[in-house]
C-alpha cells in the first residue's frame, strides 16, 4: 500500500509574503524519489485555532502528515501544544532533550533563556527526533490515521531531521523503493521535450513507470521513476533511450549542474577557458567561479561593455567594430580570439549582444546576441535571438556558452 | 469588516516539488500592502476530488478565496469544471472570450485547438476577468460565504490579473487602504534589527501599526503598514524615525534594488566605476550590468583568478603578492587603484578573499575577504570574515562592494 502523504506548515512569516517555503519544495522533490507524491499542502498562521483545525484535518485524511515550524521558544511557537491539545494528552518534559539544549547553549557561550525549556515540552507519548542541526528538537505521534512528523522550519534543520528521520521511516514501510533517474538537456522547451518523450512514455513496456520534466530554465529535466522487481534495470534501460533520443541536447544526469560539468570536463583534460564578456557582464565567469575548484581551470576573464574596453582589453580592432558593429560576428570572434592569446588558454569565449530593454534596432533587435568559442581547432560561432527580459537574454546567453565548451570538449 | 483571504492553488506540478509557487508569496506580500493577511493556504493536485473538497472548505471559511492553475486546455485543467459543480450549474460558453484567444492564435500564427476552446468555457453566472497576458481568461463567483476569484497559474498572467481586477476589488471593499512602507538596510542582523525597532514597535502611538521583517539576506528589510486617517502622515513620520535609528546602515527604501541604486547614484553623478575581482569572479561586475542602462556608469571590469592574472591585467606587482600574499589588505587595495587607473574610472573596486571550501589556513580561514575601494579621495579598505558556503561568501562579498560605493557617494 502506498501512503498518502500530506504537509503541515505553520507560521506567520509563511502568510505575509516574508518567507518562500522552500522546505516542502525540497521535500516533494525527495519523496518523487520513493515513488510518493503529496496529495496536499497546508498554510496556516500562528493561530491555536486555524493550527489544531488543520491538524485534525491533515490527520483525517492522509497516512503520513510532515509538519513545519512553530518549533521555537517563543510564544508565537504552539506545534507541541497544538498537538497535545489534540491528542487530549498534555505536555511532559523530555529531560534528554533539555540537556542537549543546555549543551548546546554552552558550546556557543550564549546565556540559555527560560523560554528555551519550552523546546524540550513534548505531547506525552511522542517519540522525540534529536536534533544535531539545532536547538529544537522534533517529535513523532500517531494523530488520526496518520502518523504526524513536527520538525522545525529552519531549512538546515527541517532537511537534516526529514534526511536523518522521517524519510528513512517512510522508505522502511515501502514494500520497494523505486529506481529513479534524471536526464539534463539545454536547448529545447519543454512541449518540444514532451512531444519527443510521448513515444516512450506511451510504450507498453513503460507502463506504471512515472514520467516527470522539471523547467529548470534555461534547461529542461526529464525524470522517471520505477517501481517492481527489476526497477534499476529498467530505469537504466530508460536511461540509454531517453540519451539516445535527444543526443546532443543532453548534458548531464542526476544531481549534474552545467557549470560544474563544464569546470570538471576542463579539469580532467587538463585545459583552461578564458571569457571576454559584453552583454553578459561577467556572467560566464560567475557561473565558471562559482564552482569549488575552478581556479585549476580558469585564471582570468575580462568584462568589455564598451568599444574602448573590447579593444583595450582584448585589442579587438577598431576599425572591425566601426564596419561591423560592437554587436557582430566578427567582433565576437576578436573577443574569443583575442582573450584566448592573451590569457594563453586553451578555451576563449567571447560575447556581444543586446540584452535590452533599449539598444534595439530593427536590423538587431533586443536578443541578438553573437558567441564565439575559440580553441584549438578554430572559432566557432553562433548567433541567437533570445526572447525575454534582460536577465532571460544574459542567462540564456551565458548557459548557451557553457553548453558549447562543454560540446566542444566531447 | 476585514475580509478574511485564503489562497487555493491547483496543479500536480505543485506537490511533486517540480515547480515553487511564488505567485502565492507574491500575492501575500501585495495583500500585507493593504493590510490583509491570507489566513490559509492550501495547494491539491490535479484531481477532482481533492479540488472540489478544497473549494467547498476554503469557501466556507473565507471571505475572499484567490484560487490559481487549472485553467489550461488539457485535461488535467478542472477549475471552471469543479467550481461549476461544486455550484452546482453548468458551465457556459462565453463568446467574448473565445473571440479574444481565436485573434491571439492568429497574431501569434499558431493554429488553434479544439481543447483552446475550453478556455472560454465558464461556471454559469461568473464574471469573466479578460486576461490580455495570455490565453485563459480568469472568472470570479460568489461561492458558499465567499468571492472566489480563479487566475492562471503563469505568473506574468496571474500577477496581471490579481494587478487587475483582483487587488482593485479588494481595496474597493475596504474602509481605508493602509499605508506602507519599507526601509532596506544592510550588514545588521534580523535579531539585532529587531532588538534596536523594538522600543518604536512598544511605543504608545505605534499601536495598531503593523511591522514586519524581510531577511532577504545579504539584505534586512524593515516594513509596516498604518491604518486609518492619518495612516500616510503616520507612515512617513515612522519612515523618519527608523531611518534616524540606522543611520548609514540604510541604503534604500521601498522597490529600491542594491545594484540599480548604485548605478543610479553613478549616473546622476556622472561617474564610473571598475572592477577588479579575484574570489567573487565576477559577481560584481555582473550585479551592475544586471542594471539597464549601465553602460553609461560601468565600461570594463576584470577577473583576476591566478596570481599572473592579478599582475597582467591590473598591473598588480608579484613581489607584493610574494610579500603579503594574494588575499591581503595591499593586494586588494593594489587591485582596486590598478583598475582604475587602468580604466580612467572615478572609482575601482577590488576584492580578494577566500570563497571555500579549500584554500583556507588557520590564519587566513576560509571567508577571509579584502575588499579596497579607491576613489578621488583615497582608497578605502575593510576586511571581513564571512560565514557561510561559498555561495553565500561571495554574495556577501559582492553585496558589501556595492554598499561600500554607494557610502562613499553621500
Amino acid at each position: 500500500m502506498i501512503p498518502t502523504v500530506e504537509i503541515l506548515s505553520t507560521g506567520d512569516e509563511l502568510l505575509t509574503g516574508q518567507v518562500v517555503d522552500t522546505n516542502s519544495t525540497w521535500l516533494m522533490d525527495r519523496l518523487w524519489d520513493l515513488g510518493l507524491m503529496v496529495r496536499r499542502k497546508t498554510l496556516v498562521g500562528d493561530d491555536r485555532g486555524d493550527l489544531q483545525a488543520a491538524l485534525r484535518e491533515a490527520t483525517a485524511r492522509a497516512d503520513v502528515v510532515v509538519m513545519s515550524g512553530g518549533m521555537g521558544p517563543t510564544e508565537d511557537d504552539l506545534t507541541a501544544e497544538c498537538v497535545a491539545a489534540v491528542l487530549g494528552v498534555p505536555l511532559e518534559r523530555h529531560e534528554p532533550s533539555l540537556e542537549a539544549i543546555r549543551r548546546r547553549f554552552q558550546h556557543f557561550g550564549r546565556p540559555m533563556t527560560p523560554n528555551n525549556e519550552k523546546q524540550a515540552l513534548f505531547p506525552r507519548g511522542a517519540a522525540v527526533i534529536p536534533n544535531r542541526f539545532g536547538t529544537a528538537p522534533g517529535f513523532s505521534v500517531q494523530l488520526g490515521r496518520a502518523r504526524l512528523y513536527c520538525l522545525p522550519g529552519v531549512p538546515v534543520e527541517y532537511k537534516g531531521l526529514c534526511d536523518e528521520a522521517v524519510l528513512p521511516a517512510l522508505a522502511a514501510g515501502l514494500e520497494s523503493v523505486p529506481a529513479g533517474r534524471v536526464v539534463k538537456l539545454f536547448g529545447l522547451g519543454e512541449s518540444a521535450v514532451d512531444h519527443a518523450m510521448r513515444p516512450l512514455m506511451d510504450a507498453p513496456e513503460n507502463q506504471g513507470v512515472r514520467f516527470g520534466y522539471r523547467a529548470h530554465w534555461p534547461e529542461v529535466h526529464v525524470k522517471w521513476t520505477v517501481g517492481g522487481e527489476d526497477a534499476t534495470a529498467r530505469a537504466d534501460r530508460l536511461l540509454g533511450e531517453v540519451r539516445a533520443l535527444f543526443g546532443d541536447a543532453v548534458w548531464g544526469e542526476g544531481k549534474d549542474e552545467l557549470p560544474r560539468v563544464v569546470v570538471e570536463r576542463l579539469l580532467s583534460r587538463g585545459e583552461r577557458v578564458t571569457t571576454a564578456e559584453s552583454c553578459t557582464g561577467g556572467l560566464v565567469a560567475e557561473l565558471l567561479t562559482s564552482v569549488p575548484g575552478s581556479s585549476g581551470a580558469f585564471d582570468m576573464g575580462v568584462v568589455a561593455y564598451s568599444y574602448e574596453a573590447k579593444s583595450a582589453l582584448v585589442g579587438v580592432p577598431a576599425e572591425l567594430i566601426a564596419a561591423h558593429g560592437a554587436v557582430s560576428e566578427p567582433v565576437a570572434r576578436a573577443l574569443a580570439e583575442g582573450s584566448r592569446a592573451r590569457a594563453g588558454a586553451t578555451w576563449g569565449v567571447g560575447i556581444t549582444g543586446i540584452a535590452g530593454p533599449g539598444g534595439g534596432t530593427p536590423e538587431k533587435p533586443v536578443g541578438t546576441v553573437h558567441l564565439a568559442l575559440a580553441g584549438p581547432g578554430g572559432t566557432a560561432h553562433v548567433a541567437r535571438l533570445y526572447r525575454g527580459d534582460r536577465d532571460r537574454v544574459r542567462r540564456s546567453t551565458a548557459f548557451e556558452a557553457l553548453f558549447l565548451l562543454l560540446r566542444a570538449m566531447r
